[in-house]
């Protein structure tokens, strides 16, 4: 059997899940609290350090699902991202999708790990 | 050229693709007469007829995102899941989004493979 | 570090990603004035293009998860599909989500690569 590490675990799901040198995770805003642009840069922040805790890095992004709860925030997603985002850019989709109470922003990652991580 | 394995394929579908040791399947309720807590129910099921199929079990799951036709059937779908996701789960996403008619859930699943699947 | 191919970098993404043999991307119509039948044609159009591009071809894909901003196209979406898709399909799901202003349809794609791309 190849194996499957798992972060973050919870008796739920786990924070991110590696296997076959590919790292699977979701982010949503530890703080739903916050308005849209908070959220989003609350995100991408936690996107940071789940890549740290991986021993990556952005460059090693493969693909973002990012769903808004209202597409209106579209720009205030775009501003950020942009100015987030690393010069070898993932693919990245968005979508509207109704998101549980008060969450703005899901976002769903594939990032390529090192390969030490398997 | 590496190789492809598909399960149960249709013209229009696979019900399962397997390549480089990662299996890709969608699920809906094989009966969408069924409430969303029947449908989810069954929906759990059948992954783990899948898994059955393809050699592997629930612990060999990487990702799971659950498409709710309504967010307010979000309490069920934990209580039956957390009756159910093994003790190191996938990651999980969950989002609200019109479904078929008469359709509850969909979920869209990406597993590991015991490596002699290729 | 496993190497990691993009293809049609922007500042905001990339057109395609490739790693481990496997190949992820997203499709909107490039022409988003036309209708959702005009629109799904010309996505299924824009996959060919990047597969081609990739060294592969319908053969190779894995899984493709479309978001309908009318879920009543479904019937075009399946038409349009079950004439392009090949004898050995994908995975697919299909719901439906609010899309970018114009937009009928927008396509997930996961595909396998030949080895050579790596």
């Amino acid at each position: 059997m190849t194996s499957i590490r798992r972060f973050g675990e919870s008796k739920r799901w786990s924070d991110a899940v590696v296997h076959n040198g590919t790292a699977y995770w979701v982010e949503v805003a530890e703080s739903p609290a916050l308005d849209a642009r908070g959220q989003i840069a609350e995100v991408l922040g936690q996107i940071d350090a789940t890549l740290t805790m991986l021993g990556a890095d952005r460059t090693r992004l493969l693909q973002v699902l990012v769903y808004l709860a209202d597409l209106a925030d579209a720009p205030v997603l775009n501003e950020l991202w942009d100015a987030w985002v690393p010069a070898d850019p993932p693919v990245r989709a968005c979508v509207q999708a109704h998101l549980s109470a008060g969450y703005k922003v899901e976002m769903i990652i594939t990032a390529a790990m090192p390969s030490s991580l398997g």
